[in-house]
């Protein structure tokens, strides 16, 4: 399934012989490229908290390395010993971050494959089959992404300029990415398209990493404020836009970076189609709409220090801040749902529940 | 006509005696509240540019200072010398910046002025009749604001949520504001109002002006990413949006910092009021929409460099840049444009041309 592409993209994340998880540090993005090595599960926990690594599909990525590291260093003698490790593992890293249910999809994933290898009472074939499990789910996401990618490239018309908002990139995946991985395909099929890069504030994924990410393809973008795209779209200037998803409910609603339900609304209103790709994995079956999908409070530094970017606040001090990190787009202003096993349209109920394995 | 309410801003603009000009330097605030002292129209221009007195109103009043300093420290022995002198310097000054209005129209009375004082012949009687002027333009604007703040307030409800984008406060106008002109009067009149505050990319002036604004008066504000306000409509948190105006057409079409389109038509598409504040020196009755209003393009810098907080690009390299300073409201979007001299409503032809001189 592993279909490689050639792209200027080192890997998000990678698990290095010996017990060691090597992730780019997405915070020193794009001024410095910054590995950081991770051996406890403990580690990944902190790699995920501060968005070191970010994005749905390589938040359960690293979730599933997260449990590799912890069985593989593990002193466990016995097999149930080391499935009450995991157990730990899985609640420690689950706290993370609420909304993209991909984390909580990869513990599952792993922890169900530790408790069937139990059943054989062997500690190391446990070890054997967390490690291969987190390893399978990495590649897998790549391979979906490039599938996702060549799904989602049949939406996008020769020569148009597409505007995506934060980063669902090849940094948000382990690799090629979704709303990303539509560009990435559309690009090499050739299609002379032009990226137009909201910068996303409050923590600038637009402007640090897709814009970096466009730079290094040699794909045509230009970074604009957020508030900026509203008056492309009245001038003509946006065909389409493509974003990515932290959850997807059974009825296409759609969990994404704060901002993107406003793209969705402006679109519908100069009927501009509004796409989403993500991964089958990103869709929660589990709840019928979006407003059952818990949205993530972050820190009020986060806005007044300009992603973290400023040592001092910039804003006026003592005013309040309100810092959601997700907002909620519903399902009728999304004009298809990309995912690796293909493309749903409306109804979504009907067009996921066909994808669902 | 100088009505003043007790704000706690200090001026932001004023004339000192002796011919100096002291005005607030707004890229300092809000960590510092500095002052800058001009004695020449190449002085009030290099402050004008670089956005260290903003907005349209101040703008014009500022340009009239300009103007008056000029005049006072010219050197010109007849009066036809000190008016060419003057019309060098309403070059000077009317290059500054391209979409406020205000600026060509404060430039224009001051010149007429000018004119007809050199008809006299007496080169003082010039020179009073310039620093007179510019002077009345700066108090009138003062009393025109808290006008327009009386006549707007009818329009905010009992304990609602308002939204603003940008600061159209008394930083922006000889004091007391537009936008928040209409804010501090309901605030004034005891309405328990709570006040949204757009950051407003790429400058900040939310976060740095009218967040500080707020908090000098005691109104309850929460500041927010720009992409985020459409969540909060969505959730039915704003009740109205007001904003201020660099130029309105006759149509009653509205250039307004970036950003303003993208409120105005997601208030639209929420079913929620979103009003114009504006002394009627901002309509230009000789455009008959806005696609006549020449929009002002800036630096790249404002937006890689956190709106110059910043002294490396947090952008990726090479990414280009597309940094529009204003974009264009059509007047459908307009519930109201708010007035020294009473609320128009659409249709903005006759209702603003019924408020015309």
């Amino acid at each position: 399934m592993n279909q490689k592409r050639d792209t200027k993209m080192p890997a998000t994340i990678e698990w290095l012989e010996g017990g060691t998880v090597r992730l780019i540090d997405q915070t020193q993005l794009p001024q410095t490229l910054v590995f950081e090595d991770c051996t406890t599960h403990e580690h990944i926990a902190d790699a995920i908290r501060p968005l070191k690594i970010r994005g749905a599909p390589a938040i359960g990525c690293a979730a599933a390395f997260g449990m590799a590291l912890c069985a593989y260093h593990s002193r466990a003698n016995t097999a149930d010993a080391l499935l009450a490790e995991l157990e730990k593992a899985r609640e420690c890293l689950a706290a993370t971050r609420p909304t993209a249910v991909n984390l909580f999809w990869a513990l599952e994933r792993v922890m169900a494959v530790a408790q069937k290898a139990a059943e054989s009472g062997d500690v190391a074939h446990v070890v054997q089959a967390v490690v291969a499990e987190a390893k399978e789910i990495t590649e897998d996401d790549y391979a979906r992404c490039v599938a996702m990618g060549d799904h989602g490239a049949e939406l996008i018309p020769e020569g148009t300029n597409v505007l995506t908002h934060c980063n669902a990139g090849a940094l948000a995946t382990a690799g090629y990415g979704t709303a990303l991985g539509v560009i990435r395909s559309a690009h090499l099929q050739g299609k002379k398209i032009h990226v137009w890069v909201d910068e996303t504030r409050p923590l600038l994924q637009g402007a640090r990493l897709t814009a970096w990410e466009m730079a290094q393809e040699g794909i045509p973008a230009t970074l604009i404020c957020d508030n900026t795209a509203a008056s492309l779209m009245a001038q003509g200037k946006i065909g389409c836009a493509v974003v990515g998803a932290d959850r997807i409910a059974a009825n296409g609603d759609v969990a994404n970076k704060i901002g993107t339900y406003g793209v969705a609304a402006l679109c519908d209103m100069h009927g501009i189609p509004f796409y989403v790709a993500a991964p089958i994995s990103t869709v929660d079956y589990s709840l019928s709409s979006g407003a059952e999908i818990p949205i993530e409070q972050r820190s009020p530094e986060e806005v007044t220090h300009l992603g973290l970017q400023t040592d001092e606040s910039v804003a006026a001090a003592g005013v309040e801040i309100y810092n959601a990190a997700f907002d909620v787009t519903p399902a009728r202003l999304v004009a298809a749902i990309i995912t690796d096993r293909g493309v749903a349209r409306p109804p979504y109920e009907e067009g996921l529940a066909a994808l669902r394995e």
